[in-house]
This record gives structure tokens, sequence and C-alpha cells, in this order.
């Protein structure tokens, strides 16, 4: 690890850097959640209430990161959560973190609300697996066009979100004001949308546009259009977990969609066991929300996430220095979870299990 | 939802709007609760120990906040809490606030001490279902007028209180002054009283005028006065609800008073499964304090309230801009339910069950 | 209630007006517990583990605050803590505080480290049961002489503490100076000690000198002087509580000595439970420490003690203005008790009984 | 207990006079941890969550501190834990802590990673019991040297660490530069390393070099060495105590290094009570994490340590006078254990028992 010119030191400096960097309206765009932002809280609350248990002389010559998420082995257990609009953090937008994180051989996966057309994400960055999140468009046959383009250019999953039939009340971004994400263009063409941004009122009923009547029938459906393996992302239950099976996903993330829609939803963290629990061998499950540092990365592993998703922090270090913060940041947070896994006696991926970690119980004042 | 010359833009800017329009003296009197607040503190924190399960792909293209209460469908499951006084908030007093739950569908419960006659609120505001708050008087012959008052312009149910046969220990209104709350003229007559102030000490007894020596029997005596419905408001015990059910009550509202009467008193959400298994199917339950968010509301009603009793906010939007600002609040509300139920997968009031909430244990330091 | 020119209006007001009043030494006197005032904390976040469950429709048009206390009959169910040097607080020193609690008829305690004589707070205050609070001396003979002269005075009980074989490392008093405690005269000889401040070391060995020796017995030496009752102060566990009533004991005062002596002490009420069910019907059980408001003394009567100790409020009453700001306290305390005994549906202390408390868990970040 | 000239008047003082006395980047390497300090506030925090139950009128004349370890009796239960670089605190370095450990008779200490020579330490200070604490060095034969300069010198026992395969992730060190800890001379030898700093990189793998390599059998080999007693620091499972007492360990230190290697690693208390039951009589147990005061000592007893090691106090003692700053850390502690001891009602060592103390439960907000 060598100094460097990315603004930020440590992992622990990177928020502050990228702070400095953004203007108010953009950090807002960042950092707001719903409402009382309870459930962004809660996210990073839960890992507190969890501790590791290291192991000692377990011969640690050798850390090995390799994680295989969908039957490829990327270099680390965590990947790029999807974010909107990258290039309102910086010029390169998501083609800077595609590179960064393509020459990390980190996963990533990239947004229906890019800035940049996904085609100009796939051909910009090096030939590397990635995602393609998917929001469900009002009308089907939109659906369809941005599987389609996303399957041509190489993206190697469609990850459909289902926690957005409507935006959520994102108060401290209506309090900074709507003029950026208005602002910002939409690679993926003007007509997309992640969602109506509210319903409409008729006396007591509140009615929203399609997609919002999509019923789990509608993953058969997108299943349909594509052979990339499908996942369903914004599971916090093992009811939803079940049904994302019986409907032929591949992968399950647990996300709240880092705190920004229902306030109040339980964190991912406290969602996982019961998903893990739920899906056993017939998926894969990821979890998004709160995850920052090595020792996170270890807690949602040993809960049994296969990997985490990362999403603020790659903003911050998007902020920082485009590709270079990114890549900075991949850095760093690999070489800290390969000394927190050495330390901790672990030394593969698979060796992160149950037992590395136990529940806490909170202080009197 | 438009932007708002009312002065807050989200529901989390209402609080501070209001600040900024009431002087010192008359926030303490809205704000503050009995001694050292811990029971204004407790309603709020109650609602934090619960986290919400949401549901994916629910088809959630209509959402129908519609709220039978009491055989009455209502646009929202929120009403007005009683409180006292509103012509102090804002010159237009109750009327503005029964003009704004009138326009909006909202049920609305007004106070005993209402800064303009009973009369005067249900003349001016258009029909519409309201309940009377009625605090038992010195005198049975003028709780008796009160209650054939409020029958005569119509009112459409009795709401009785029980937590005040004295007032509670304010120590924030007493530092503050208490000019105001003698400088307010009471609509309903100048003998109308909300309860003795404090208790007439004999050595160490303390003695107390009616109607403090009331016992549940004063109950069958009210509701013999009047064909109306009658509920029973300040319950926090499965006892008292079952007592409440035995006298004849058609509604519970699990109160504490907003905080303001036995500082210490368990918070109201915490109350509130106790009674709702007390009662059953004899009476609907309804619960106020600490109510301020869409989440807020999803996590009582799963908890088996049927309504829920908005206070303080309710004064909050009152002093932001009289009867546009109650309105814009429950536009405001109104729409972060929906969404909120929307997010969760819930289409109805109806199926915000026990399955949408779970409880979350503390987190270290 | 009147107003008053004692410096508070309310119970809340009262420890910022004593704060006005003294100087930083005295402030830190009155104030500092043992070492990191873990203890001084915890006795009063224990308060805050309960909530109440109020009773409605009870009949409280008379509320009866007389509490039987070793067979006399008081007028409040709390009593002045015995604590030392009054004198330092205010020129009249204890017999303000006698005068005041004999004029309330409210039981008062006092130190063998009382700045005047304990004959002059018998003999300047009007008769009245009081109780004189006994160190044992390095000598039992004056340990004795206390004894027969608090009995010869008209003191009604002798009570025994049993928590300082040696100061406690008091910090806060250290890091202020020590000359307070130097300067004030103690009242009953100038022979007369708490204890000694700290040990002699000998290589690993720590030696303290009589009475530090004492041993249970010591307790039926004591009452062996007296035809008066005995009670035991600075009992915490239910195996103390029994070898208190083997011994005689008339009453156990559940104590930390305010957290002054052992830093790390469990909270009164965190120990009150235990002992109450260890002590049955064999003696009255009594607690101080953290008590500060009517709502607390509802919870520690509640869980078992028979009456409760005020020990730093009493120093900051009579701060603000001697007898007078004593008086104005003990006024204030008791309406607001009544006040809560009302609300909460209990007439009498006998009523105030385990059902009127429920344990509350702590609520996430 | 005198005053003193060293800058702190209590053991509460002790910090804030180190902090006016060291640099920013010194006071950063004294008091930082790994990554987000997680576990250096746990370590603390562990603490609260456990009270004192007292015992009253226990005959403590004679409070005796004397403590076996392993067969030594030492003037207290607390000994110094091995800390690096002592010579950038103070010009004395180690020789000053060995000294005033020694005049204490207290068992002290000394790291790999000394600024003096261990031959320095040894001889300028006078025969008394210290430890060598063993970092393995890549080459086995560096280590087998440190052994046999340290058996040679009289050290009196070998204490190898486990948990630093690898350097952990200290932010704050590293925010504040590293130039310390490279222009620190290494008093054992140029070659002398605590761990490599990070691993090597190639692609997922991460690469340590030797001693990263180590297994328990590393535990055999040292073991053979010398005919001192090996005692095996880093332990914070049952599972890891298990494996240390099968290589032979005659003590065990529940360690996590003070916070400074794997940032979630569980609290040293938390640790204690499965590792005292795993080990049994076949080996005494040790904690250093987070002791401060004397009730730390009791509680950390009480839940079965035989004895406690301190780290940062040291440090900030020795930055307050070198020598006499130690030497007064140690009365004063002393003198508050026996202090404690006394109130506790516990005369010995062997009288601290698990009836000393209880587990506390959070309180509300």
């Amino acid at each position: 690890v060598t100094d460097s010119d990315e603004g930020f030191r440590t992992l622990g400096d990177l928020e502050a850097a990228a702070r400095r960097k953004l203007t108010d309206p953009l950090w807002d765009l960042v950092e707001g959640g719903a409402g009382e932002e309870r459930t962004v809280e809660a996210n990073r609350a839960a890992f507190r209430r969890y501790a590791l248990r290291p192991r000692a002389f377990a011969d640690v010559s050798s850390v090995d990161l390799a994680a295989p998420i969908l039957g490829t082995s990327f270099d680390a257990p965590f990947f790029v959560a999807p974010t909107a609009y990258q290039g309102s953090i910086h010029p390169d937008g998501e083609v800077a973190t595609a590179r960064a994180a393509a020459a990390a051989h980190v996963l990533s996966v990239f947004s229906t609300v890019s800035t940049l057309p996904l085609e100009r994400i796939a051909g910009d960055a090096p030939a590397f697996p990635r995602w393609f999140q998917l929001y469900l468009q009002p009308d089907f046959s939109a659906t369809e066009e941005l599987v389609r383009r996303a399957e041509a250019v190489g993206f190697t999953a469609i990850v459909l979100t289902t926690d957005v039939p409507v935006l959520g009340s994102r108060d401290r971004q209506y309090r900074s004001g709507l003029a950026i994400d208005r602002a910002v263009p939409f690679g993926n063409g003007s007509k997309v949308i992640i969602a109506a941004r509210h319903p409409t009122a008729h006396g007591a009923t509140y009615r929203l546009p399609p997609p919002a009547d999509a019923t789990w029938e509608i993953v058969d459906r997108v299943r349909a259009l594509t052979r990339l393996p499908l996942l369903i992302k914004g599971v916090l239950t093992a009811a939803d977990a079940r049904q994302a099976i019986v409907h032929g996903a591949k992968g399950i993330v647990v996300s709240n969609h880092g705190g920004r829609q229902l306030d109040g939803a339980r964190a991912t963290l406290d969602a996982l066991p019961e998903v893990v629990d739920a899906v056993g061998t017939h998926a894969e499950v990821y979890l998004d929300g709160g995850v920052r540092r090595g020792s996170d990365i270890l807690i949602a592993l040993a809960l049994g996430a296969r990997a985490v998703g990362i999403g603020r922090p790659i903003l911050w270090a998007l902020a920082t220095g485009g590709e270079a913060g990114v890549a900075r940041y991949f850095e760093l947070l690999k070489m800290e979870l390969a000394i927190s896994m050495a330390i901790a006696g672990r030394r593969s991926i698979a060796e992160i299990d149950r037992t590395l970690v136990e529940r806490v119980s909170a202080a009197p004042s």
C-alpha cells in the first residue's frame, strides 16, 4: 500500500475526502436515505452487534481472496453495488468504475439509470464479467430492450430490483432540491425510469403506474428474455427468498436499497441469516447495506453471504479521483480484508464460516 | 406533491418550521411533557425497537388507505388527536384543523378545552364525522351539557379521557410561565376545565375535587347521556382495557397523553399489544404518542392498532400555515404512507398485519 | 404550589439552581462519586429500565402519602438521607434541614460527621422523629458515646453504615482539592471520623485501622448499647440482608453511598428486589441512590422499598435557600408524588405494588 | 498517597496528563487501534456490562494484594503488558518501566521490539522476575537467539504472541504518518521485526512471509528452546486455549492486542469466561485490554483471570514522568485496588470470586 494522491490514506479517511469534493446537493444525493434515515443507520448498527472470534497459528502464509460468484472466480468477495448517476459524481462516470473493477478483477453491477449508456460502459472498459441491474420499465418492451442490450454487449447477469415500485420518501434529497437528478442525463435513454416518483391520489386510493403492478410472475417473464442468469435484489425475508427460488433466481441480493426506500426496513445483516437458511443451496446469497470495512465483510460472509455489495463507498472513491480513486479503494479494501483474514486465521473465503462470529449485547449507558 | 409555501418541504422539516413560527412559551406549551419528559422520549424510542419486513412484487398498482373506524370509512388510518388551545397556535384555531381534516377525509377529534366553541368547529367546517374529546367536569351536569352540545351539532362519538384526574407536573410549561394557558379563552365556556391544577394538601393527604373521584361507573353514566358511541382514551394496560369493554366502550385509545401526564408511564407502543390481546373483537383499539412518519403508522397498525392519533405534528402544521399547513401535512403523510405501503407490499390497511414487523435489539455503544 | 424566591420553580430546575450557588470545590464535594462515577450513573440509569403502568378511574379524590416507617407515620415515603458537612453548603447546616423536615413531617437522618453537634440538631429543631447515622469509630467507646448522645437528645433510631471501612477513591474531590473537608468542623467532636482516608501499605498488605476489622458481631455490640431500633445501611445483596436480620436489624437501607464508595457497585434499584425477597417481613427495606422525582419514588416503592432516602437533592435545596429551600423541595416533591399517584390510580402508599412497574428494554442506537 | 509532581493526582487524570506530554503522532501511536477502533471501544464497554456485589463487615483490617503468578508471589494481581518502543515515550524507555515495576514488586513483560536491548532492561533494573514477550522471527534461528538472550539475562518466562501474523490496519497511525516507528531504534537488533507490515498481493492471493506460516507446532519448537515456562498471548476462544494447553503452555493471556490488530475482534472480557472454563486447572489465565481502574481488576479476577495486564496506562505514566510516573501509577492503582477490595469485603485475591460480579442490562436511550 503506497501513499496516494487520491485524497485518502486509509479507508477511514475516504468519506471525509469525498465530502470535500462534492457540493452539498450531491452529497445529499449520495448520503441521503428515506425518511429519518433509520434504516441507513440500522444497516451500520447491525454490524456492531457482532464480534469476531479469531483463530491463532493457522498458517496464513497465503491468504486467498478468490471468490466464486455464479461460477466465476473474482479476486474479492465484494462487488460494486449498482448506484445511479455516477456521472454526476465524476465526469468519467460508470466507465471509471468499470475500468477500476476490471483491473482489480472485482465484479461490478451497473444501474439501469447509469449516466452513460450500458454500451459505453461495456465498450470503454476492458472485457470482464459485469452485471446489469434492471429496473422494470412501464412498458415491458422497454424492459426487454434493456435486457437485450445488456446481453448484447456482454453483461453476464441480470439483477432485477424488487424494492422500487415507487421512489422512497427521500427527505434529504427533497430538502436540497431535486435539480441534480433532473439534470443528469440517463445514459440508457431519456424514457428509462427508476420508478414513478410518487403515486397519484384518488381519494383514499393511490395509483401507481406499471410496473408497480408486477407480481412474482414478472420474474418468469424477465427470465424468459435471456440466457443470462437472473438475480433478485431487494429481498429481506425468507418468504421472498423462497419466491425468488421458485421463480428461477440464481442469486439473491439481501438489500434495502441502502436505506433509500422504506425507512424503518430491517437492517440487511439482520435479514441475512433467515434468507440464507431459506435458500440453502438453491441459489447464492449476497448482501449490501452498511458494508464499509474488512471486518464488515468477514461478518457478512460468516453469516452466509457469498459476497457483499459496496454502494456509497464506491461513490466516495469515485468522487476523490475517478478511476484512480476507485482503484485505490479496491486496493485498500482488499488489503484490509487480507490482513483481517490473516489475523482471524482464515486462509480462504471458504474458511469464513459461522464460527467466526458471535452476537454482542449492549452495554448500559 | 408540489412545493409549498407552508414552510416545510418534507415531513422531516415540519418540526423546525413550526419552531420558527412559535414563541418560546408557546413552543414549550406544545412540546413540553411531564417531569423529565421520559415518557415523551419513550414514546418515540419504542418505535425504534421495531423494524419492517417488506414484501416484494405484490402488485401495488393501487394502494388503498381507506380505514374503517367505528364503521365509517376514512381516507387514512390516522386521525387528529385532541389537543388543547389550538387558537393559541394559529388564529383560525380548531376551525382550520377541522376544515383541513374534512377536506382530507380524515377523522379529527376536538378537545373539551378548544379555543373555539364546539358549535363553531362544527359550523364553520364542512359536515364530516368528527369526535368530541370529553373531560369530566366537576359538576356532572356540566359534563352532560358538553355531551349534549356535541351531539346536537353533529359530533359522531365521545372520547372520554381517563388520565387527567389532575394536571401532570409539566416542568417545561412552569418554567416558561403559565401566562399562555391562562390567557387563552376556553371556547366551551369559562367554567370548563381540564382538571385541577394540583391537589390541596392537608398533612399527608392530598385532596382532589371531582371528577377525580370518578370510578369506572362514570363511564356508564356518560354512556347513558347519549346515543353516540363512547370511547375511552388513556388506557395503558389490559386490565383497564377490560374495564372499558365491560363498561360499554366501543373504542379504546392507548395513550399516555403524549407524555404530559405521568412521567415514566410506559410507551404507548409498548402497551399496545397487551391491550389488543385483551380487547379482541370487543372494541377497536387506537394509539397515540410518538407517531411522526409513515413507518410509525405501519408499525402501530401491524401491532394491532386500527388507527393512530397525531398530536404535536398537527400543532406544528397549524403553526406553519393554519388550514393550509394542516392540509399540506395530511397530503405529505398520506403520500408517505402510501409510498411506504407500496414498498412494503401492502395494498390495503387490512394487509398491514403482524408479519410486517419484528423487534430489534440494541447495539453496543 | 406558589412561586418561590428559592431559585427553583420546578424539581427540574433544582440542580442548576444549586450549581449557581456553590463554588467549584463544593460542587465537586456534593456531586462527586468514586472513581469514574460509574455507580453514580448506574443508580440513575436503573430507574430508566422501569416504566409505570397506571390505573384509570380509581377514585383519587384523596391521595394519602402517609408512610409508616418503623411504626411511626410520616407525611411522605421519602426521607432525608444522611449527608456529611451540611454546614459547608449553607451556614444553618443540619439545623435548616432538621427544621424543614420536621415542619414537613418528613423523616430525616443525620450523619455522624455533621457540621453541627447532634445536640444542636435536636435542640434547635422542633421535636420530631429523626434518626442518627452512625459511623463506627476506631475506639468502641467513641462509638458508644455517639450512640448514647443520640439517644439522650431524642434521636429515634440508629442507622449503622457498613460500606465505609475506608474512604472510596473520590477522584473528583481529590482533583478539586481536599481543603473543604479539612476545613469543615466536625460537630460531633474533632476526633470523630468517617473512616481512614486510605490504608497503609506494607508490601502487598494494606492495613486499615479499626473499625475496618468489624465483622457482623459489631452489630450485636452496637445493638446492645441502646434501646433504639438499629438499621443497617449499605446493603446490596440478599446475603448481607440476611446477616442484618440475624443480627437484629429492624431496617435495611439498600445503598451504595450514592456511588461515592465502590465505583462499579451495582445500582441500588438493581439490588432492591433480591433484598426485599430475602428480608420478607423480618425488617423494613429502604433505598437511596438516584432518587430524584416522584416517578422514581413510585418505582422504588413498587419494587418493595418502604421509603426512599434523598441525598444530593437535599444538599441542592439547602444550597438554594437553607431551611426555606429544603421546605420548598419537600413541598414540590410531595406534590409531584401526590399528582403521580393520582394519575397512576394509587390512593395510598399501600396501593403502590409490583403491578405498577415493568422492565423496559433498550432501543437500538 | 501524597501529592505528586508527575502531573496526575488521580488515576482519572492520567490519560489527560499524558496527552499534554506527547506530540500528536506519538499520541496516535499510543492510543490508536485497528480500523474504526471498534475493538478498542469494545474492550472498555465490556467492563460496563458487569457490576460489583460487595460484602459488608468482612474484617478488612488487612487486605492482601499478593498475587501468585506462575508460582511467584507479586505484590499486585496486575502486570505491565508488553508494549513496543517505550523509548519513544520517554528517554529512559523500558528501563524506567522495569525499575518502577521491580520497586513495586510488580511483574513486567517486555516486548521483542523494545527500544533498549533486553540485556539493558535486565541489567539496569534490579533483579526481579520479568517476562519476555516473543514475536516469532522470519528465521527461526533469530527467534531462538531472542529466547536464549532473554533466558541468559534472567527473564523468567517467555510470552509468545499469536495475533500478529501481519500488522493490523492501523488507520490512526497511518494518518499521522509512519515516521515514528521507522525512527525508533529496535533495541534487540535492526533485523528484529514485529511482523510484515502487509501482505504482497498476487492477484487474489496475498502472501505473507514467515513466520506467518506458523502452526501450533511452532509452540513445541519454541518450548524446546528453553527451560523457561512458555505462555501464549492473543487467545480469544476456548478452542485456541485448548490448543495452547495441548502444546504445553503454562499460561494464557486473553488479549486482542489492545484492539490494534483485528478490528471487530471480541472484547477480551467477553472471551475470558469461555477460556477460563476450557483451561480449568491446566494453566493460568490472564487478560489484557481495557483495564484502567481498580474495579476493572475486580471484575476480571472475579471472572477467572489470575492477573491482568496493563498496556496504554503504563505508557501514559511513562510519558508523565518516566520511572517516577510509572511508580506513581503503581502506587495509585494498588491503593485503589486495596480500597476497592476493602469496600467489597474481599481480603485477598483468592476471595475475589464469581459471586462478586453480575451482568447488567442496557437502559433505554
